[in-house]
C-alpha cells in the first residue's frame, strides 16, 4: 500500500566549507540531508543514502531528532563522502577544492519494502543511472522529482535525458539549464526541458531567485534579501525540500499550490544560508517559516 | 510658476551596437533619448542635451513625433557623441569598443526659463558636477532623481556623494552600488546610500530585475522573461523613464505608487530590449504597456 512519505535519495556527507565569513570542518552536509531537514516541516521524509563507519553518530541522531527517517541510510565499511568547498564574496558559485566519494563511489541503493511504497520521490543530484534504478524500485509514486549537476550533463547526458521522461518535476540551476538544453535563453531552455517529459521545471538562480515553468504558466520568485549570507551550501536542496514538501502536503496540486510551494522552498533556502550546515534550519520553527512567507508577500506585492 | 514636466538631462547620441542577434550602425541612442521615449507615456518630458551638426534631422523629428520636447537640445559645431558597444550572449554587460564624446565633452547645460520651472528632474548618467549644476538651475522641483556609472564613482566620487544629499531618488546597477558603497551585500549597500540622502534607491540588476529600497520598505521586482533580447542598450534609462514618469503622473507618491512605478519601469525596459534603438518603444501603445503590466502580475502573484 502506498506510504505517505517522501523518499529522498542522495548524499549524506561531511562538508568542509570556507566562506568570507568563516569556516567549518567536517560538518553535516549532503543533498539528502539538506532536503530532509527542510521537507520534514511539511511531510514525512525517508532518506536513502550511504555513510562510512567514521560517520559521527551525533549527525544521524540530529536527523532523527528532526523527525527524518534514517532507516535507509546504510553504514558501510570505509570512509564517508567528504566535500571541501570555498565561496568568495560572490556567494553564488562554489569552488570545489576536494571531493572524496569514498563509500559513495559504490552507492547502489536497494530500497526497503516500505520505501518502495513511497508516494513521493526526490532524486537528489547523483548519477542518473542510480536515480533511474531507484525510481524503478518505487511501485506507484504520485509525484517524482530530480535534480542534477553539470558533471552528469556532460558525462551521462543520455541517461539523464531518458530520466527526464520518467519524472514530473525537474530542478537545476541556470547554468545547468543552459548546458543541458544548449540554449542560452532560459525561456528556450525551459521549452526544451518540458519537451523531454517533466510537467514542471524549476530553474534555481541562487541570489537571483527561482523561475518555475510549466506548459501553462511561468512563475518568478525572487530570493529573500539577506544582509548576511553565511554559507550557500545546500540552498538548492533546502529549496527542493520546502518546495516538494509543500507539494506533498497539498491534497491536490494545481497552479496556485505550485506558486506557494516555490515560495516555501525559497523560505527554507533563505534560512539555510544564514549559517553553516543545518545550524539554522535545525532550530527553525513553523512560525519562523510562516513569518518569512509573509515577508515574501510584503517584498513582492504590487 | 512650476511647470508640469520632467526635465531630463543626459546624452543624445549615435550608437553602433553589435549583439549576437545583429548589429546597427549610428542609430539613435543616448540616456536622455531612452528616458524620454519611455517617460512620455506618463508625463510631459523636456530633454536637455547637445548634438553635433552631423546629427540626423530624422532622429530629432522622431523624438518630437513621440511628443518629447526637444527645445533644450542644442546643436553645436562639431560631431555628435558616438558610442560603439558589443554584447555577448550574456547580455547583462556591455563591452564598450569606442566612446567619442565630441561635442558632449564640453556640455555645459544652461536651462531655459521654462525648464528652470520643471516640477520633476532626471539627471541621467553624466559628470556629477554637471548634474549638480543643472539641479541648481531648477527653482523648485518636487522630485529629483539621478543615475551614474562606475567612471564617475571612481573619478568624481566626492561630487557624486555630495549630489546624493540633494536628490530624492538614486538609481544605479548592482556593480555600481557595490563600488560606490564599498559593500558587497546589497542590503548594506542600500543602507549606505540611503544614509547619504536619497529617500529611494533603485538597484537595477538587468535580467535579474530590480530592488527598490526606502527606509521603510523593500520591493523586489523580477525582469520580464523574454525569449528574445535583441539589444539591452538603454534598458536602464527606459526603466527610469517608466518609473519616474509614473511617479510624476501620480497625484501623491506613497509606497503603493512606488511599487507600481517600479513595475511600469520594468515594463518599458522589457519592451526596449526587444529591438535596437527605439524601434520597439517608438511603436509602443498604452495598451501594450497595460498588457505587460498585467503579465507582470501574472508571473509574480502567489
Amino acid at each position: 500500500m502506498t506510504r505517505n512519505q517522501i523518499l529522498a535519495v542522495g548524499s549524506v556527507a561531511l562538508d568542509s566549507v570556507e566562506t568570507p565569513f568563516g569556516k567549518e570542518e567536517e560538518a553535516l552536509g549532503g543533498s539528502a540531508t539538506y532536503f530532509g531537514a527542510s521537507a520534514r516541516f511539511f511531510y514525512p521524509v525517508s532518506l536513502v543514502a550511504v555513510v562510512g563507519e567514521d560517520f559521527p553518530k551525533k549527525h544521524l541522531d540530529l536527523m532523527k531528532k528532526l523527525g527524518v527517517c534514517c532507516d535507509g541510510i546504510k553504514v558501510e565499511k570505509g570512509k564517508s563522502f567528504r566535500w571541501q568547498g570555498f565561496y568568495d564574496y560572490d556567494l553564488n558559485s562554489a569552488r570545489t577544492l576536494k571531493t572524496h566519494l569514498n563509500v559513495f563511489a559504490s552507492f547502489k541503493p536497494a530500497l526497503s519494502v516500505k520505501d518502495r511504497e513511497s508516494r513521493f520521490v526526490f532524486l537528489a543530484n547523483i548519477d542518473p543511472d542510480i536515480q533511474t534504478s531507484v525510481l524503478r524500485q518505487v511501485r506507484a509514486p504520485s509525484l517524482t522529482a530530480c535534480d542534477t549537476m553539470n558533471y552528469w550533463i556532460k558525462n551521462k547526458r543520455k541517461s539523464l535525458v531518458s530520466l527526464l521522461n520518467k519524472i514530473e518535476l525537474f530542478l537545476c540551476n541556470d547554468s545547468e539549464a543552459r548546458e543541458l538544453s544548449g540554449e542560452y535563453n532560459l525561456v528556450k531552455a525551459a521549452r526544451w526541458v518540458l519537451s523531454k517529459g517533466p510537467k514542471l521545471f524549476v530553474i534555481k538562480k541562487g541570489e537571483h531567485g527561482v523561475i518555475c515553468f510549466s506548459k501553462s504558466f511561468v512563475f518568478l520568485a525572487p530570493a529573500y534579501l539577506l544582509e548576511k549570507v553565511f554559507d550557500p551550501t545546500g540552498a538548492g536542496d533546502s529549496f527542493a525540500g520546502g518546495f516538494i514538501g509543500y507539494l506533498a502536503r497539498a491534497s491536490r496540486i494545481n497552479e496556485a499550490v505550485v506558486r506557494r510551494a516555490v515560495i516555501y522552498g525559497s523560505v527554507l533556502a533563505s534560512y539555510n544560508v544564514e549559517s553553516f550546515s543545518l545550524n539554522r534550519v535545525a532550530r527553525l520553527t513553523p512560525a519562523d517559516i510562516e513569518k518569512r512567507y509573509r515577508e515574501f508577500k510584503a517584498i513582492t506585492r504590487f
